[in-house]
């Protein structure tokens, strides 16, 4: 049986709908006494695995997941080795550099060399600022990264932004955007090239009515 | 003035509860309804930082707080270079091995070489194993690690282990154990040993107490 891992969070509620219209019902998985983390589609061909964003990759690239549901941002932080197939169009966001409003950095270049940003995805940002070749130190932190410039531990974030209402909320400010995320459907590599239960039909199948999803 | 970092979570209960024996109230943060990250204790002496568990060292180790409590697990896995001061006594837990309760495994020892094993501390597990002289395979994971075993990703899996109830509600059973797992008291080095704002009284006093305090 096909097993589709779905991530907690954001991009849940959208994720279940677009398979709803491939005819995978997982809306069990939204309501809130639910406490199971896998459930089987109520036709029988699929099972979901409700896990963390950032497992959702691990699950498929183990293969205990032959597809899965993820952000981008995941996807370009952990790059993990599984295939990258759809870009679902929903769960716009992006990844952002960010300072405080009354700081004098305007653009990135203006950060002083040697400087600290806070970020939970430090490759992203690791990457990010080598290419710039401005030698930042990245501060790994799980939670509540804008904290960093409000305590004075580093001069900006990097960060994931949807609507920016923390950044304001934080008296911070957006001066760079790294790259854009949606939520992408991904495959485990080796079941996608044999085709185990008619994976690639499936996968048309979401290609097509992912053109026709409105935005998230 | 002096700042104190507070894990959210598990600890942050008896954190507050012993900071206030001392004299230092930051029982806001328990407050549903606070959304704040930084406080004040009313009597101006010191300043209160929420952060998520992981983040305590790092606010410490940049001394952006110059004393912190967090679990001995975060120390362990992340080994931060910050003062370790003080076993509080409270928040008691251990790292432990477990696998599905019917699998056949009893010891490590019978786990299978290049088995895999998931983990949210990948650090402290690899460790263990290497110690072992037993190669297995780390899977990293962020959440619901007893998933790894059930979905049969992983044979086993390392985690932090209080009453046992969720590794019982999944089928698992420990059969080992890394190490204990309390609360601490941690400093910023520099400010340590230079006693800003006698910090020195303070960890003293916090010292004294912690031998008194129930357990969590």
């Amino acid at each position: 049986m096909l097993t589709i891992a779905l991530p907690k969070g954001e991009l849940l509620k959208n994720s279940i709908r677009i398979l709803q219209d491939v005819g995978l019902d997982f809306s069990a998985f939204l309501d809130s006494s639910n406490r199971q983390l896998q459930i089987s589609d109520s036709s029988g061909k699929a099972k979901g695995l409700l896990v963390r964003a950032q497992d959702v990759p691990v699950y498929v690239e183990y293969g205990q997941a032959q597809l899965g549901i993820v952000g981008y941002d995941v996807l370009r932080e952990k790059k993990p080795q599984v295939a990258h197939l759809v870009d679902l169009e929903f769960g716009h966001c992006r990844m952002s550099v960010a300072v405080k409003q009354e700081s004098a950095y305007r653009s990135v270049l203006e950060l002083p060399p040697h400087g600290r940003v806070a970020s939970k995805y430090v490759n992203s940002a690791r990457e990010y600022f080598h290419g710039l070749d401005l030698p930042v130190e990245i501060v790994p932190l799980y939670g509540s990264v804008e904290l960093g410039p409000i305590t004075g531990m580093s001069e900006a974030i990097v960060d994931l932004v949807s609507t920016g209402r923390t950044l304001r909320e934080n008296g911070l400010v957006e001066i760079e955007t790294l790259y854009q995320s949606t939520a992408r459907l991904i495959a485990h590599p080796l079941s996608y090239r044999l085709n185990a239960d008619d994976l690639l039909g499936l996968i048309e199948k979401l290609r097509a009515i992912a053109l026709g999803v409105p935005c998230a």
